[in-house]
């Protein structure tokens, strides 16, 4: 049996959901649904979940809540209508949500997450009686009911591992089943959801639950690209990545899946497909075990980044002193920032952060905290800082992609604030000066994927905010409702 | 003023002492002369340093100590009788010798420290009874008579703050001055000895009391090299180098001057001349403030270093828990390994210690506490590794140096377990498993200093189990006295 999910832009409307229906109906081995909540259906639009998160701080804050009620409500009662089902799902959705509202005592964390956690439920409910209305054998699976239990350890979402045991028995089920994302319960009954990437974390804890022969991952784009479509005109599509490969990108933030959406499905070995529900013709980019067969250097993409800071701490003979890196990480960690890389060399600790980790306020109280408590000699900081990564499973082991990276930058003047290149990870990092990171990924993926065409380079800056690598995928730190 | 330090091979016999005189002598302005203990005279030779830790041994065990005392007494007597000093100065030095043993009741760090001090100590009287035989106004200057205040925090030794001001009166004395290296003084009136490089930096400290106009350091090499002799055949001398530059060579432990003796002149922008005693013809190695005007990629040299260990610790999702690399850091600590490089990257925190310190018990105990305090899914250990470091002031702003070097490497198939650049620190680290250490050293000697020539390559493992860069100087955590 196969697992199947679909992301919030292909259940958009009633004609995205059709063409959600027909993928799943063409293979009788999908046998499992699980559900986003409807998303944009065009540039302008908004999430449901967007809509929900509004109707619940109406409520929080004592608000009259009808319009936003009714913008989410007419939200499911067109898809109904235009999909043709009984009219009473649009009531019975209806009457969910306001029975959702009236826990607004609840308090204010668990209140959002049973609001959220709506747009993923009521819109399985919808899916599966439109595939129920199409003659299918379709029924909506509660997460409650199968067992999806979740616990929140120092503010981070995990599944209780008794979970797989309990939803491993919905491989017994001879239904079509339609299982919303995003969400699970606590052992006492509460809904809790997940931080980022949502329904993508679900469809793998299923995938590996019923042990899966694939998840297939239905999105908006025809597959994984080699690098950001916003910066390369038309790139290379990656038609098969390892899960390391895939875990280096996703665990840095680069949008597509989640790393957490990559772990339940890799420790099982199950391969997942990306495709494109508006282009199921096209094979996606496959996901899976070991070695892809690439030639030296084997990259298989370019990510990049913008929007990060770095701190450089210097204090002279820093080694001889016990626990000031251990003090330094003690003060990030109690100031609540999070670092995505860290190196501690001579007499120098260098970390970096994304922008939006911190604010003057904060970075000016870790700074003064730092000179004060661990008496550093100096410390710079570097803001508007790029992260470009070369990707590829091995490159790291040999000093052949570097050579290539660094000699391309170098050709091109651009100035290399930080290189990270470590055998137990598939990645090598390049840490560039934010505008020259468009250029950066040019000279880069002209280097390694357009040996013999040139691209156009300019080193003028993109105007482009939305630097995001591969595929437009939820970006880290995005709620995917 | 200039203050002129002589190491202990620039004193091992009355031929060098001689030589040493005459340097000495050659210029007025050189007023402050210091001294380490007599080294070795030939290779099979013993330092005075190693005699005495073998004769506060014995006293310390209750062994005989007869004829471990003569061993010391019997050097300088020689030294003071070939130089043609008064006799009385060598039973001056046997009477201080043995006063010293009477205080056998001390701690044993105490009493080794008092005995040890005896080298540099009893070389400088005798030192100053030459000149003053010469007919030099020279004279002895004992460290706690001209304030050499010293404190031990957390087992690493520091100068007192205050010892400046009273170091700085000696720019009023009209003497030729013989100051003993190594050691200072507690407040409490103790002997306390410096614990690497002892000699340096007591004469890096006298230059900056006394706001010298040049350090002159005195060893045994012409000067220092781009690569090392033992690997590299008549390396290029390096002219002028910057703090910074010597900096990190020194403080990744590659011999040459000790951190801790560069950091005193650096402060004050006190130049550091390092010269050979037995040609003192050869201009040396000049150590300054400031840019160095060497050519893109401005490498001054080629460091490494065999004999490291590097472990990696992954852990799926680890940047959500909190503290956790704090806790790993902490586990170190308490451990007791000292590790010389680490990187937190997306799931993994990698570091490199030196192999000497740990031990297989040791490591294992490390590695059971990783996994079952913090639950680490993976620890990879992999030994027998070598680190390379390129080092120039601005090479880390750029990639050009870093690509050329991953070129050079690559093209001799080396496996690089690691890179990382940092622009805040002036070199570039690549870690190369040991047995490709003296080919790595060699590529990039090619690459960067030998542009026309072509050198011998031989994969083939050189035997040499000394294998330190630049010049033979001590090595870290060796004691110099």
């Amino acid at each position: 049996m196969k697992v199947i999910k679909f992301g919030g832009s292909s259940l958009a409307d009633a004609k995205q959901i059709k063409k959600a229906a027909e993928i799943i109906c063409d293979d009788r081995e999908r046998r499992i649904v699980v559900v986003s909540a409807p998303g944009k259906r065009y540039s302008q639009d908004r999430k449901v979940t967007d809509l929900l998160i509004e109707l619940a701080c109406d409520c929080l804050e004592g608000r009259d809540c009808v319009r936003a009620l009714e913008g989410v409500i007419s939200r499911y009662r067109q898809i109904a209508e235009e999909l043709g089902i009984r009219s009473s799902i649009a009531d019975e959705i209806e009457g969910d949500i306001k029975h959702r509202i009236s826990s607004a005592h609840l308090p204010e964390k668990k209140f959002l997450d049973l609001i959220k956690a709506a747009g993923e439920d009521n819109c399985a409910r919808l899916i599966a009686a439109y595939l129920c209305q199409k003659g299918e054998n379709a029924e909506y699976v509660n997460p409650k009911d199968a067992g999806l239990m979740l616990c929140e350890e120092e503010g981070h979402v995990k599944i209780l591992p008794s979970s797989y045991e309990a939803l491993s028995k919905l491989k017994e089920r001879k239904s079509l089943m339609v299982f919303p994302g995003f969400f699970g319960y606590s052992p006492e009954g509460e809904v809790i959801t997940f931080p980022r990437g949502g329904s993508d974390i679900t469809g793998s804890i299923l995938a590996a639950a019923v042990n899966a022969a694939l998840y297939e991952n239905f999105t908006d784009v025809d597959s994984v690209f080699a690098a950001s479509p916003s910066v390369i005109r038309n790139p290379a599509p990656i038609r098969t990545m390892s899960y390391e490969e895939m875990r280096e990108l996703s665990g840095a933030g680069f949008g597509v899946l989640h790393e957490e959406a990559v772990a339940p499905a890799w420790r099982k070995g199950i391969p997942i497909n990306i495709r494109n529900t508006n282009n199921p013709k096209e094979p996606g980019t496959m996901i899976v075990s070991g070695k892809c067969g690439r030639n030296h250097p084997g990259i298989v993409g370019i990510a990049a980044e913008k929007g990060f800071v770095t701190m450089h701490v210097t204090k002279s003979l820093m080694k001889y002193e016990t626990g000031f890196e251990r003090n330094l990480l003690g003060i990030l960690d109690e100031e609540g920032l999070t670092y995505d890389y860290l190196t501690i060399g001579i007499d120098n600790v260098s970390f970096t952060a994304r922008a939006s980790e911190t604010n003057a306020e904060k970075r000016e109280r870790i700074v003064k905290r730092i000179y004060t408590e661990l008496k550093a000699d100096k410390i710079e900081i570097e803001n508007n800082r790029a992260v470009i990564m070369l990707i590829g499973q091995d490159i790291a082991r040999y000093a052949e992609a570097a050579g290539k990276a660094c000699d391309a930058l170098t050709a091109e003047k651009i100035s290399v604030k930080m290189v990270n290149q470590n055998t137990a990870e598939g990645s090598i990092l390049f840490e560039v000066e934010e505008k020259e990171a468009d250029l950066a990924v040019k000279v880069l993926y002209r280097s390694f994927f357009q040996k013999k065409e040139r691209i156009c380079l300019n080193r003028r800056n993109s105007n482009s905010r939305d630097f995001r690598a591969f595929c437009t995928k939820t970006p880290r730190g995005t709620v995917e409702g």
